[in-house]
Parts: C-alpha cells; structure tokens; sequence
C-alpha cells in the first residue's frame, strides 16, 4: 500500500473510449490498495484547438486571458475522468489548479509552481477517495489563472508527489519505459528497468523524448521517485516501466553505461588557422549568439606555431546562416585562414553513472568506433557522458557496435 | 454614462468571427461613455458538446463533475471575447464565477445564486476595464464549481444589475425586441417599447421563448431594469429594443392589453356526468399527477342534477397517456357517465396590465371571436391575462383577429 501520484498524458485521454481504459487502469492499482492521485492532461489535440481560436481573435493574445483558456481543457479532463472512475463504481473528485490550491508565480503561460496546498487532496485521499487534480494549471498570489507551459502536467505530477511525499510519481505515456537506445535503430535496445536522474538528464536533452525535461530536473531536485510506464499495454502488475531514481542504490543495476542517445541534426563548422590568442573563442562565437543560433558541441585544438583550428556544432537548421557569418564577419575579423563546414553530420552519446568511476569507458568507445571504422570528427565529454561526432552516414552503425560493445542488449550481472 | 451589463447569448458567440461582431458591439456602448459589464454564454454548440462527452463516459453524471465540465464552455468565451476587445484596443478582464465571486447553494445543475462580492469588479470598473464575466456558473460554499442550469447566463447577468446597482441589465438576442405577438403569425405585430415583468411574465410563460422565466422572476424581485435587444442587426443607438420595467411608469404605454401569446401543443380532457361532491377534483387529477402530466387550464361547471362535466388541458405529447388513465381508472372510480378527448386544441391569451383597472376586456375578446364565428372550448383567467381554448385550426384567425380588435399594430395614444 503506497501513496502514488499517476500522470496520464494527451493521448492516454485522446477519447472516451481511451478515457474509459485509464479508469479501468487506475481501478488496478486501487485494487491493489494503493492511495492514487491522477493528473490527466488535456485532451489530445484541444490545447491547440483552444490556443488557436485565441489566436485566431488576436494574434497577440494576453497571456492571462491565454491561461484562461487553455486551462479549460485539463479542468474537462478531471470531470470526465472523475465520471468514468464512479461509472466503475468508484469513489473519485476532481480539483482543478486553483481548488487544490496550486500556488505559482504569475509568469502567464509559464508559470513556476511556488507551494501546494495539500489539506483538501489529504481529506479526501483519507475518506478513500481517488483524487483526480487538473496538470498543468494553478493559480498566482491575485487569484489569475495560470499554466505551466507546454508538459506542464509532468510537471504538476512532480511537484504534487514532492508536496505530498508520494511514494512515486508514475508518468504514464505511449512508450513503456526507458531504453537503452532507440529500438527503431538497435532491435536488441533492452527497457532499462532503472535510470538515474543525471543519465536520464543527459539523455532527455541528447533527444530521448520521454519525460518532458523540466519534469526530470523537478523531480531530481526534490527526490521524487519516478516511472515511466505505458497506458497503452494491457494492465500487468509485473511490468513496472522504468523507474527513475535520485540515488545511487545499492541494489542499482551496475551497468557501466545506461544508453546511447543519438541526434541526426547535427552541422559541424571549422575556422582553421586562427592565431590562438585571449578572446578568439568569443570573436567567433560572439556573433553566432547574437545571430540566436544554439551551439552544441565546442572544440578548440592546441595550437601549433601559433594558430588553432576551433570546431562547434549547431542544429543543421541554422547551418547556412553559421557558415554565412563565419565567412563575412568572424574569417576578416580573426585573420583565419579558412572557413569549413559539414551539414551532414550526427552526434553519438554513451551516457552512464558508471563513468564517474570507471576509467577506459571513453577509450572503448574509441576503439569500439575504429574496429567499424567509423571516423570520429569531434570528441566531448562530461561527467556521465561521452559524445562524439561523425559522418551522419555512420550514425546508425555505431550505435548499434556501440550498443554490442556495451552489451546493453543483456542485463547487467 | 451609465453602469450597464449586457448578457450575450450562445448564439451572438457562435464563431470568432460572431465574437468579433459582439466586440465591436461593446466597443460602440463604451465609446457612449458608459461602464461596462459584459456575461457571455458558451459558443452555441458547446455545453451540448461537454454534456454529450460527460454522458458517453456516465450515463448518470454526478453533478458536481458535471458541472466541472460544464462550466468550461463560459470560461472559454470570457477570455476568447476579453482578447477581442483588446484587438480594438480596449482594456478588457476576465472573470470566471468563483474569480468574482459569485456565490451560490450547493444544488450542482441548477444552483441558486445566494450572493456576489462586488469588489473586484469595482475596482476594476473605476481603473477603465470593461469586465467580462462568465454567466452560468458560481462556487459554493466549499469551493465547488456550480452551474445554474439552462438559461443560467440571463440570470448571471440579472444578478450582477442587481448587485451592483447598474442602470438596466441589456439580454442580446437573436431577436430585436418582445413583440404584440409572434409577427410570423401577424405581420403587423409592432415591438413594444416596454412591457411591465408581470406581463413579460405572463408572456414568458405562454410560449414566448424571448427571455427565460426564471431570469424575468429575478429581475422583478430586484427590480433590475430589463433591455431585450438584438445582437444581429447593425448597431444602431436610436433602436432600444424592448424595455421591461418593474414599475407602471406615467409615462408606460396606456395600452389595456400588450399582448397576445398562444401555443398549439394543446390537448383537452373531458370527464362528463360527475357526481358533485367534495374530493371530486382531486379523484380525476391526482391520477394524472402520479402519472407526472402537468395539467394547465382546469374547468369545472356548475351541477345540474348533482351531476357535472370536467375539462382540463394537457400537453399534446400526454394525450393518450392521460385518455387511458381517464378511462381505465378514473370514470370507474368516480362513476362518470363519458370521457371525451380532442388532441386538436390550441390556447390564445390575451396578455395586458390594463386588465386589472379596466372592465369589459374579456368581454370585448369574446365578442371579437363570435364575430369570426370562432368557437370558444375553455376560458381561463387571471388578473391581468384571459386564455380561451379553440380548435387548433381557428388558432392563426383567432391571433390575428384579436391583434387587430385591440389594436396592436397602432402605437398607444
């Protein structure tokens, strides 16, 4: 018997139909004597409808009346999935934001949570009652409306199971968990039956799209057990999904490495012959920021004779203008020799806790890269990470050595 | 420059395109220099569609949830017409019920309005704002969201003149104002400049569907000043639709009748041969009420003989329902000679204030009628109404002929 906070998604709530198989969902685990508070989000599909008729009146819509809005679809969600758990005969109340009360700041349309009020929610979870509580809203110090943002309802999810000290928070998508890769790419990808916060961290911003990542950095903050499960399967009270941990258990799978995480919208630009003196860096990435273009991966090689090759990466959207800049303004400005670029490359990540501990983790993948030969263009690395950029055209294939190298595919002893 | 609330109907919301219309309505009133409140309804269509979801998922809804849902439908419209009225650059707020707050009991469906904080709103009022405010909801006692059942909005909006003391409450419609009678029947119908709550109400409830009843009753309660105006037409300031007062002004129209109601969804009941001796009314009538038929012009006539004939009316739709009860219990319990039935009946009033301080206007109705060799059935009466029951096809003849006797078409000297 625990105290568990369920989240259940757009599509999870897509119809009637669906909403119906998430309360017969929520019946299993009321069954098995669990306290359940179940955030739903709205509707897949009516957030936009609802922005967009906002849109469609004023261009420029007021972020307050904009939350207005919006929050109409989850505060539907909670009355019909409080309706559908009675019809199984089950006790249920809904609450929307401002009901529970959710307290946040009042930054419209992304607003940060500031407390929780968990008197009413406590009331009834002890009267045995399913408490069903609308994601994604809440409301400021002056009585407005407010919304979190777009994944906000992970979010809701989090920070109730933290006010409440909920035993986990489980986030129920259309995927059943974490893998150790992308199926689609390694059939042998293996569901991680337990992750980290800082590997998953790392492998929702390389492009995992699980967890909306400003949920993950929540919950790590304030140790909030989470699981990622699938509303979509058959209910099997054997499957737990993945749970997301904030500690380094004892019992923790020992894996070394947890995943590979992978992005193909890589562009790779190179400024060579740069005399190597204080202030290069910002000479050349100073007008990249100001042009607002994101760079990824950053490399400055020793120089030799006094002159550096200085590399980075950004998304391969932005690449013709990159290139653009570093021809006219930074290649006169820094005296470079010449500008280089690459629209066609990817990134490769193995992320995993066990590197913090374990030399030699980044020289296998080296060595695992130059059986295949499988060129690397540029190496990064962080505490849990090793990242590596090559022809996009080898992507798939190191990944998959990589996957086999790590033996991923099998569980760890 | 007056305070004035203007309540806009499903209909006058209908599209953006619609709410754009209703904006630049408002735009056009405050522009005259008057102060503002404005309750619209939900987008046609959409308590239907909330309602609908609600039922697919429990056939049986519990109210409050239904409510939660309901509710929505208004909460979109407030903020989807606040962003309207900014893009004509107007300062414009939202407000749900339980944001101004209007309070009210717990009864979840049709809850009653028990009271309305008015600070907000003031406040607001005097900083330039014009306040849009959700019609049809309100927050118990508990913090829970109300609905106060169909034609809420009227009300809503009824209750906010009252409490804040406005000028005169304006009902935007589909039509232009409370006509002598439906000008689909006579042409000539004229609109009526004004129309006193109790004749509105006697109209109200004798077919008209202008206003709803309930809203009317409140507002000869509070003695708020009741506008029906047309939100289709083009604004126009000198076109004041229809006013209906709570007091019979010097200044009121000296018209002896305002106007003539009908409807054809009558059926008549006759019970012949009775013996007269007390309980006989409830005998034939308490039958029909445990049936749940309402009953509405009840006739009975003096004895001849000890013997009597009773007749009443019923909806069309209870017709037979009612001849088999007439028949299989009630002629055998009372020993009546015959049941007789004729479900081709229709009921004309004439409706005016006037009746009350002048003699001969029923018999001016009556002559009206022989002289169209117009058989009269039934004749009801009340202080300021008189309803005679006719074969359904002397219905129209019957209207237009009393329309012109009494001169509707002619404006009052």
């Amino acid at each position: 018997m625990a105290l568990i906070v369920q989240k259940y998604g757009g599509t999870s709530m897509g119809s009637p139909e669906r909403i119906r198989e998430v309360a017969r969902r929520i019946a299993h685990y009321h069954q098995q004597g669990h306290k359940l508070i179940v955030v739903p989000s709205a509707m897949s599909g009516e957030t936009n409808r609802l922005i967009g008729l906002a849109k469609e009146l004023n261009p420029e819509p007021d972020g307050r009346e904009l939350d207005v809005i919006a929050s109409t679809g989850e505060q539907v969600s909670v009355g019909l999935l409080a309706l559908a758990l009675h019809k199984l005969g089950l006790k249920a109340k809904s609450y929307t934001g401002w009901q529970v009360k959710i307290q946040t700041d009042s930054a419209f349309t992304k607003a940060r949570i500031m407390a929780i009020d968990d008197a009413n929610i406590r009331r009834d979870l002890n009267e045995g009652f399913i408490v069903v509580v609308a994601g994604f809203q809440g409301i400021d110090e002056n009585g407005n409306i407010t919304t979190l943002g777009r994944g906000g309802s992970d979010t809701t999810g989090v920070a109730l199971a933290a006010a409440l000290k909920a035993d986990e928070c489980q986030i129920f998508t259309d995927v059943d968990g974490v893998y150790t890769t992308d199926p689609r790419v390694v059939p042998e990808a293996r569901k991680l039956e337990k992750i980290t916060f800082e590997e998953m961290f790392e492998l929702a911003s390389l492009g995992s799209k699980v967890l909306q990542i400003r949920s993950v950095e929540f919950a790590g903050k304030y140790k909030v057990k989470l699981r990622v499960l699938s509303s979509f399967t058959e209910f099997d009270s054997n499957d737990m999904g993945t749970l997301i941990t904030y500690e380094e258990e004892e019992s923790m799978e020992q894996a070394i490495i947890s995943g590979i995480a992978f992005t193909r919208d890589e562009a790779k630009l190179t400024v060579t012959g740069v005399p190597d003196r204080p202030g290069i860096a910002y000479a050349i990435l100073g007008p990249i920021a100001e042009a607002n273009i994101d760079v990824d991966v950053i490399i400055q090689n020793t120089s030799v004779d006094g002159l550096t090759d200085f590399s980075f990466t950004v998304h391969r959207n932005d690449f013709n203008k990159a290139l653009a800049i570093l021809n006219d303004k930074v290649k006169p400005a820094v005296s470079a020799r010449d500008v280089r670029g690459d629209n066609k490359s990817a990134k490769v990540s193995i992320v995993g806790i066990g590197m913090r501990s374990h030399a030699g983790v980044a020289a296998k993948m080296f060595e695992c890269l130059a059986r295949e030969n499988v060129n690397i263009q540029m190496i990064a690395t962080s505490e849990i990470k090793t990242s590596v950029v090559v022809d996009e055209k080898y992507m798939e294939l190191a990944v998959r050595a990589l996957h086999q190298a790590f033996e991923l595919d099998k569980l760890p002893a």
